[in-house]
């Protein structure tokens, strides 16, 4: 696993940003712990998404790389796709749903990716994506389950416990789990006893309730401000967090925006709500985090300035 | 000169952080410049006045620490005052305007300042201020027109000048002049053949006025989003703005607004509006920085998160 991790860090080294780790003294003092940013949300693009995408592509042969890739995905997956295609020089084709923002399908043509609008329905999405393989003969790429993408995901827990060997702890938000599967994987290549944890919004808490069930759960409602939390896991990412994350910590809307304030006044950078939330989980839950050096993984920093929550 | 900005650094380096500096691609590509961004924001209480506030408080003698310090200041420069004293185990009184903003108010009141409020006239301040230092013996310490002041904000231009030594030019925002006073001092110091260009609003043009002029002239409006930029300058800064920077290029409010969108969206980091105004004279006056090397000191990120221009 860990000579896995390796390769796709070599690998896709060239493409990506080392992202910088820094600390607040304001916001340690708070938590009672000694936290350790690692600022994804510098990462191209603006998401650790970018890593995930970049090495998958790489993975490809060089007859379907030649063929081009598609995703299905209204986030920071489709954008850091269309990216990581065009620094290789592989065609994209992005299914996005049709009441997807503007700017998020700005963004992706910008980084010249052709996108395909169907209806928003996931059943739809698929489709759509499947047609696209058979017409194009585009090779699909998950936005998360799919162990490249992990891996390449992977990379960010490296680089930081390169940074701080002795970290007790890594905590990372928790969406359709690839980032925190990767986490974990790097914890166990990288870390010294390095526990895992995730972050999940109380309004989308499918990752916690697959772990206390042992089956992959749905999210009934999707009505969250951390807009990159909101789907499911899927099976790969489901059994890696199964096995090797210690729990997983959910976290109100307030919580939330309160920690994004939080970030952005004291630490002067942005990050995305789905960042905060990892945040918001070391606040709510002190007593686990109490005198530990613990990671903290910022996953990105994009958001609408149009629309911030600060009231 | 270079003498007194070294041991200057050397006083207060122990009190301040060693700000980062960031680049972009993006923003290099519509600058068509390469462009050395100095995060003062980062900076202890999120601006450079961290510097300035230290060195003049460090310089007095243990009897003048004793007795404490007393500036007036409705922004940044009362919050470093503030910090630098209670780091230094001094007692430090600050006349603010009574209509100053209670967010103010209260970071000042955090960095265990003393306020003394007053109606909101320069003379109300000053007679204030006059009569603090005759009742409590405290020395009065000028938020700009201040060779210690200005010897330590030159302190961010050292680093800067260390880390690129080839820069061909600093940009630095125009206030009451002691950012770039002592940015101009650094540039002779540690830069070759560096030159340094301020940037000023449209709105409060007073040092671009003041250059033509060869008086200092004041601003008759201060209806500008650069709220640290209103004050004229004073006879210190004039005199070393008049002799040693090239030149003040202006910016119109939108100007303003659009680099800051631009910083926050693409940096990912926040800055306020006065730090804006120096990319946004990058921007505007391209041919002066075609192809060079530029340093942008970002002056500071304290913004009321509730109050954003951006629609």
């Amino acid at each position: 696993m860990k000579q896995d991790i390796l390769e796709s860090y070599n690998r896709i080294f060239p493409y990506i940003h080392k992202t910088p780790v820094i600390t607040s003294k304001t916001i340690d003092k708070m938590a009672g712990a000694n936290l350790y940013f690692k600022c994804e949300n510098f990462q191209k693009m603006g998401a650790f998404k970018m890593r995930g995408a970049t090495n998958a592509i790489l993975q490809l042969t060089a007859e379907q790389k030649q063929k081009g890739i598609v995703t299905h995905s209204s986030g920071n997956f489709a954008q850091a796709l269309a990216l990581a295609a065009k620094n290789l020089g592989v065609k994209a084709y992005i299914v996005m749903p049709s009441n997807a923002p503007e700017v998020k399908k700005s963004a992706v043509r910008g980084y010249g990716g052709e996108i395909t609008e169907c209806e928003p329905t996931l059943e739809a999405r698929e489709t759509t994506a499947t047609k696209i393989q058979q017409e194009k003969g585009a090779t699909f790429i998950h936005p998360f389950n799919d162990f490249n993408v992990i891996l390449g995901n992977a990379s960010a827990g490296k680089e930081l416990l390169e940074k701080h060997t002795d970290l007790d702890l890594i905590i990372a938000p928790v969406g359709g789990g690839g980032l925190i599967s990767g986490t974990a994987l790097s914890a166990i290549a990288f870390g010294n006893n390095c526990k895992v944890i995730g972050a999940e919004p109380f309004a989308v808490d499918d990752a916690y309730r697959s772990m206390e069930s042992g089956k992959i759960e749905q999210n009934t409602a999707t009505d969250t401000i951390a807009d990159g939390l909101k789907t499911s896991l899927g099976d790969i990412t489901f059994n890696l967090i199964n096995n090797h994350v210690e729990k997983i910590i959910r976290v109100s809307e307030e919580e939330i925006v309160s920690a994004m304030r939080l970030i952005w006044e004291r630490m002067k950078i942005i990050v995305e709500p789905s960042s905060a939330v990892a945040l918001a989980a070391v606040l709510n839950s002190k007593a686990e985090f109490t005198n530990k050096k613990v990671g903290v993984i910022l996953s990105g920093g994009n958001v609408d300035l149009k629309k911030l929550p600060f009231k």
